[in-house]
C-alpha cells in the first residue's frame, strides 16, 4: 500500500513506458505556459491574444485547451480591459462556470455585464451554491433577480436561501450538498449507500453522522470509513469532539477557526444547532489569504488595493484617505508655525526636524504593523495586552538611546554644537518612546471599541509621531536656550 | 444519506436526547473558555495560573483537561515568560507533542529548552515527520544532533532525510506517510488493503497512484472510493491531471500552488519524477497566513514581527531598519538645509513643507502596498506591470489633482497668499505624482532583481517622497519669486 509496490510484472512496463513518455511531453509542454511561478507567460499571453484578434479562434482555443481554469482565470486578468469581450467571444463555453468561479472579482464582473441573464443563470447552475453566490451576489438587485427568474426553482431557492445570510458570513460561503447519517448506521451501510445515490456531490472529505433532530454529534474522515470493517457502527469511528460553525458566523473567524483547528471541512449549523451545510478548507483557504494581506492595504487606506479595480473607485477610496491625511498634517505643520521665531532665528532647526518626525513615524509604524498583525492572528488578547505595551515600552528605550546617541554625535559634529546634537538627542529618545507606545496602545484601544485597528490606527500613530517630534525637537532647542521664540 | 434521516425509531429519541443534553452541557462549559472570538478568556488564563503557582495543579489539569491542543498551546503563549515553565511542570504529560506542534516557535524553543535530549525525542517521536522537524530544525547543531541520537532509527532516518533539504521547502514540509498504489488494482482491491495495513497513517484525503518506477501517474479523492464499486480499475477513478510539488520548492510557490488549484493534498517528487512524499493543506494553510501577513512586517521593517520573539532579536531587527532610516532623512534634511536661506526669509516654508512630505509619502505607501501584495498573489507579471503603472499614474493625477486644489485653497486664504497657494498646490501634484511612479515602479524593479520586494521599498519610496516633497516646495517657492536663496 506503500512503496512496496516498485516491483510490478514486466509486461506491464512497455504500455506504462509508452502513455508515461506521451504524458510527460505533453507535461513538458503545458509547462511551457507556465513560468517557474506558476504564472503565465508573457509570451504565451501575447500569443494566445494576438490570434484571437486575427480572427484565428481555433488557434487560440487549442493553446488555451490545456489550461486549467484557473490559468484561464489569470488570462482574463492579465488581458487589457478592452480585449477581454474579445478573448471571451472566441472562448464561448470555454469561458466555463469554473473559469468564472476562479476569476478576480472585478474582471468577472466586466464579464457578467456582457451576458444575459440567462446564460449567467445556466453557469450557475453549474456550479456549488457558495460559488454561484459568489458570481451573482455583487450584481446589481434588477439584474439579480433577473438571473434568480432565469434559474431552475430547486438551485434558485438553494441561492436565495443563501443571501439570505449577511454578506462574508458562513451561510453565504456554505455548501448544501454534503452526507450525513444518523448514528445507527454501520461503516458498511455507509458505503452502500454512497455508491446508490448518484445525485450527491463528489467533492466531501468527511461525512457528519448526526442524532433524530438533524444536529451534528460526530465528524467522520472518509480515510476512516475505508480502514474500517464493514460490520462496526459509525458512531464508534465518528470523532465526537467537532468544530461546529454557526450560520451567521463571519467569515474571517470561519478562517481562523479553520486555521487553528487545522480542519478540512466542518459542519455549518443554524441556531437550533441543526446541520445546514459544509465548509471545506479549499472555499477558506482564499479567505485566509485575503485578510492576512489586506491589513497591509487598510493600514495605508489603500481600500480594496485590487490591480482590476475600476480607476474611479480607487481614485474614491485613496483620496478620502489623503484628505484625511492633509487634516492631521495641519497639526504638526501648526506646531511648527508656533515655533516660527525659533526657526527664523536658527534655519538648522527646519533642516533637523523632519529626522526626527520621520524616524519616530518609522518606529511607530513598525509597532503598529506588529501589533495589527497579533491582533488578527488572535495572538493579543486581554490576558497580555499590558505585556505588548510593556515590551513595546523596552524596545522603544532601547531603539531610542541608540539612534539619539548616532543622531545626536552626529549632528554636534556637523553643526559643530554640542548643544543641538543633545537636542536633538532628547527628541529623538522622546518621540522615539512615543512612537512606540502610540503604535501599540492606539490599535489596541480600537480593538477595544470594537473597531478595526488596521483601519484608523496609522493616521492617528503618524499624526503623534509627527506632531511629538516638532514638538519634542523645537521645545527642548527653546527650553535648552538655544534659540528663543523670536 | 442526506436531510432524509430527520425521522428515527421513537425509541432511539429519550436515549440520544439524554446523551444530547450532557453533552452540550459539556460544549457549553468548554465555550465557557473561550470569548466568541475563540481565544481562551482572561479569566480562564488567570484562573488556571493561579492554581498551578498555588500548586493545586490537579484542579489546574482538570480545567485545562478538555482544551484543544491548539488551545493548550495558546494558555502557554498567553502566560508570562517566568509563569511558562511551572505551567509545564504542571501539565506533565498533558504538554503533548501535538500541543507542542501548535505552539508559537519562540515559546515552542524555551520550552524544548527545559527538557533533555531524550524527551524531546519521545515528543518527536509521535508526531508525523513535518511536525517533528518543525520542532527540530531551529535547534543548535549539537542538541539536534543529541535529540537524532536518542531517537528510534527509523525515526531518525526519515529526520535527516528532510533536513537534508533546504529550509522553507516542500522537502521539510511534506509527509512520507502515504498512501500509493499501482495502476492496475481494483478499489475493492484498495479497500481491502486499507483496512489491513495497520500501520498507516489516518490522516490522508487522496491517494495516488504510482507507475512500476513509483512516478505519479494520477491522484484519487477518498470519496470517489467509496462511491465506486468494488471491481472498477483504480485507474478509471484517478484524475490524470494532478499538480506535483518538485521536493525543493520554496513553501511559498507550496503554498500559492495549494490556492491557486485549490488543492487538499498534493504528492511531492524527486527530480526522477519519483514520488517521495505528500503535503497537505492542513499543513499549507499556515504558511498562507505567514506568507500573507509578512509584507505588513517587511514593509516597516520590523522583522519577523513576532509578539514571542525575544526582546534583543527584536531590538536588532529594528534598529538597524531605523539607521537606514536615518540615513535616508539626511537626503531630505540636506535638501531643506541647501533652501536655508529662503526658509529664514520665509518661515512660513517651514510650517507648510511636512504637509507635503508627509501626504507624499501616504500616496505612496498606498501604491506601495497595492504593488506589493499584487506581486505576493503572482497577480502582477510582465504581461501587465506597464499598465500597472500607467493605471497608477492616473489615479496620481486625480490624487494629486484634488488634494492641490484643497491644500492650495486652503493655505491661499489662510496665509492671504494666493502665490503661497498656487506654489503648494504645484508642489503637491509634482510629489503625489512621483509617489505614485516610485511606489509601483521601485517594488517592480526590486521583483525584477529578484529581491523581496516588501523589504527594501518602503525606505526607497519615503526617501523619494519626502526629498521631492521639501525640492519642489521649497524650488518652485523660489523659482515663482516667493522668496530667494538668501
Amino acid at each position: 500500500m506503500d512503496k512496496r509496490e516498485d516491483s510490478l510484472p514486466p509486461d506491464d512496463l512497455p504500455l506504462t513506458d509508452d502513455r508515461e513518455s506521451k504524458r510527460e511531453a505533453a507535461a513538458r509542454e503545458a509547462e511551457n505556459e507556465l513560468d517557474e511561478d506558476d504564472r503565465l507567460k508573457p509570451e504565451f499571453v501575447r500569443d494566445v491574444l494576438e490570434l484571437a484578434e486575427a480572427g484565428e479562434g481555433e488557434a487560440a482555443r487549442e493553446r488555451i485547451g490545456r489550461l486549467h481554469p484557473a490559468d484561464i482565470a489569470d488570462l482574463f486578468e492579465l488581458a487589457r480591459t478592452d480585449e477581454r469581450p474579445m478573448l471571451a467571444a472566441v472562448l464561448g463555453d470555454m469561458l466555463s462556470a469554473d473559469v468564472l468561479a476562479e476569476m478576480n472579482d472585478y474582471v468577472r464582473e466586466e464579464l457578467i455585464d456582457l451576458l444575459n441573464p440567462a446564460q449567467v443563470a445556466e453557469l450557475a447552475a453549474e456550479l456549488d451554491t457558495d460559488d454561484a453566490v459568489a458570481i451573482i451576489e455583487d450584481m446589481e438587485a434588477d439584474e439579480q433577480q433577473a438571473v434568480l427568474d432565469a434559474m431552475e426553482p430547486e438551485d434558485r431557492a438553494a441561492i436565495e436561501d443563501a443571501l439570505s445570510f449577511p454578506e462574508e458570513s458562513a451561510g453565504r460561503l456554505m455548501q448544501r450538498d454534503l452526507v450525513a447519517v444518523p448514528e445507527h448506521v454501520t461503516v458498511g451501510d455507509v458505503i452502500d449507500r454512497l455508491r446508490e445515490d448518484t445525485e450527491l456531490t463528489s467533492d466531501f472529505w468527511e461525512i457528519y453522522v448526526v442524532d433524530p433532530m438533524h444536529r451534528p454529534v460526530g465528524t467522520c474522515q472518509l480515510s476512516w470509513i475505508l480502514r474500517t470493517p464493514r460490520d462496526i457502527a459509525i458512531s464508534d469511528v465518528m470523532k465526537r469532539e467537532q468544530t461546529l460553525i454557526p450560520v451567521d458566523m463571519d467569515q474571517e473567524e470561519v478562517a481562523l477557526r479553520f486555521q487553528k483547528y487545522a480542519l478540512i471541512s466542518a459542519a455549518v449549523i443554524d441556531r437550533a444547532g441543526r446541520l445546514v451545510g459544509m465548509i471545506t478548507v479549499d472555499d477558506v483557504v482564499h479567505i485566509i489569504q485575503e485578510e492576512a494581506g489586506e491589513d497591509i492595504l487598510r493600514l495605508s487606506g489603500a481600500g480594496d488595493g485590487d490591480i482590476n479595480e475600476p480607476i474611479r473607485e480607487t481614485y474614491s477610496a485613496r483620496v478620502r484617505w489623503l484628505i484625511a491625511n492633509l487634516g492631521t498634517a495641519l497639526v504638526a505643520s501648526s506646531i511648527v508655525g508656533f515655533f516660527g521665531g525659533a526657526i527664523e532665528q536658527m534655519v538648522a532647526l527646519a533642516a533637523l526636524m523632519p529626522i526626527v518626525a520621520g524616524v519616530g513615524g518609522n518606529a511607530g509604524t513598525q509597532t503598529l504593523a506588529v501589533t495589527v498583525r497579533a491582533l488578527a492572528m488572535n495572538q493579543l488578547t486581554d490576558s497580555n495586552s499590558w505585556r505588548a505595551i510593556w515590551r513595546e515600552m523596552k524596545i522603544a528605550i532601547l531603539n531610542g538611546t541608540t539612534i539619539a546617541l548616532i543622531a545626536g554625535a552626529a549632528t554636534a559634529l556637523w553643526f559643530a554644537n554640542p548643544q543641538l546634537g543633545a537636542v536633538i538627542a532628547a527628541a529623538m529618545v522622546v518621540n522615539i518612546f512615543v512612537a512606540g507606545v502610540a503604535g501599540v496602545a492606539i490599535p489596541l484601544l480600537l480593538d477595544r471599541l470594537d473597531q478595526d485597528p488596521a483601519v484608523a490606527s496609522s493616521i492617528f500613530v503618524t499624526m503623534t509621531t509627527d506632531s511629538m517630534g516638532f514638538l519634542a525637537f523645537l521645545g527642548l532647542a527653546v527650553a535648552s536656550g538655544l534659540t528663543s521664540m523670536g
